[in-house]
């Protein structure tokens, strides 16, 4: 099997311990969220009202590296997966994040994808389109974690891509309280700079269930099931490594 | 540069030789042409009507490899490709060959996809659904050329990727011969089995507009146009392999 990363400490075996049932299981994977960066400090003073002007701006200007990853990262899952009916699901995340337009029946489907929207956020708290994408304020450490997660998708099994995909089970809930406490804590920013998050807790929604499915159908063993719970905690790590990074650049107000 | 393949002859230099214009350099890729399948022995020998039914399902299946390939090289070339407006066009080739179902403002919007339309061919031509998406016909030869066209999208740069996809210029002749000659000379085949041709010819009219756009706009130098030129010519040489291959195993009827 593929690791995550290129080196790797070596585990005990585990091939005595029982597989758990699809309930038990989820519910471990769930339990990860603990680890979620919605509880790193650099988070809480965002989403708590601490955060100042700049502190937002370089938050939204690192995120933007991330953002802009994701449709490479997931057209990487496309690239190593041989089934269809997995890949027809799969494309809606290139097409929700790159945006798309297409003559149908009745007109013209247009969405200006996730990208974009991003791009009016960070305009919502002062950013130029520019200095976002000449990628000019992104940490080093930022770009070193996003690329991890777009290496690990190209090289790993794409079931494994598809599991490190679950950190989205914790996203609408992290999205939700941005939508409910910006407007009150930052008033400077224009309400509809949020619209990004208010796109992403229904598309998270939809991709946790393919995601999951997926994960709860391929990893049946306990050797298999454990490994998920690595992957997952891999990618939990990369967006905590990014808050880190991010901490450490712009500090993190009291 | 990455190389189409792991063991490369040396060439001569060319820095002296000066770029061809836009309109001499496509008119250098259109040459490539005489090498296309089309005047491949056995493909010729299908078009004019002397092909057996065994020969025709032969074809249809060992094609069905190529065709379950292309949705993932495509993928390649999204996945190395960090230009959003070239993955919003090029993501339609996925969504063309793996189809799509998608709400739109005038209700659903669906195409069943040109692997299934590849299917149906097959059926039509008297072959299981079964037998087909198993791959028992595929030759193993036909199989390293198709594998040579993805490993050479997942590694080459993407330009390169989207250079190889321009034998799509010669693809609209070769499907409207299949419309216009198999239905007099094959009159056991269902017509609609031939939907597949008569959807591709339109879109590889699409496709090529893009890749040419790309290509012209990339290989810019002389020493990348040859570079270029070399790149189509392992995709001719790919498409020629295959028919190699199942002339070998099906015969070329006088």
């Amino acid at each position: 099997m593929m690791q995550s990363d290129t080196f790797q400490a070596t585990s005990a075996p585990v091939a005595d311990n029982p597989a758990w049932g699809p309930e038990a299981f989820e519910a471990r994977l769930r339990e990860q969220g603990r680890a979620y960066h919605i509880h790193h400090p650099f988070n809480v003073m965002l989403n708590s009202g601490r955060a100042t002007p700049d502190q937002i701006r370089g938050w939204a200007a690192n995120r933007f590296y991330y953002q802009i990853a994701i449709p490479v990262k997931d057209a990487a899952v496309l690239s190593n997966c041989p089934d269809r009916e997995v890949r027809r699901g799969w494309v809606q995340r290139i097409l929700d994040h790159d945006g798309f337009e297409f003559e149908g029946p009745g007109g013209t489907v247009r969405d200006e994808g996730g990208i974009e929207a991003w791009l009016r956020l960070a305009g919502a708290v002062g950013l130029s389109r520019e200095e976002v994408l000449d990628l000019r304020h992104v940490v080093p450490a930022v770009r070193f974690a996003v690329d991890a997660y777009v290496n690990f998708a190209r090289r790993a099994p794409w079931q494994e891509a598809v599991c490190s995909s679950l950190t989205e089970l914790f996203a609408p809930e992290i999205h939700k309280q941005r939508l409910a406490n910006w407007p009150e804590h930052y008033p400077w920013i224009e309400p509809e700079g949020l619209n990004y998050f208010r796109g992403r807790i229904s598309q998270a929604r939809r991709d946790v269930e393919q995601g999951l499915a997926i994960t709860l159908g391929y990893f049946t063993t306990r050797a298999l099931q454990d490994r998920a719970l690595q992957v997952l905690q891999f990618k939990l790590d990369i967006l905590w490594a990014m808050n880190d990074a991010m901490a450490q650049r712009y500090g993190v107000s009291p």
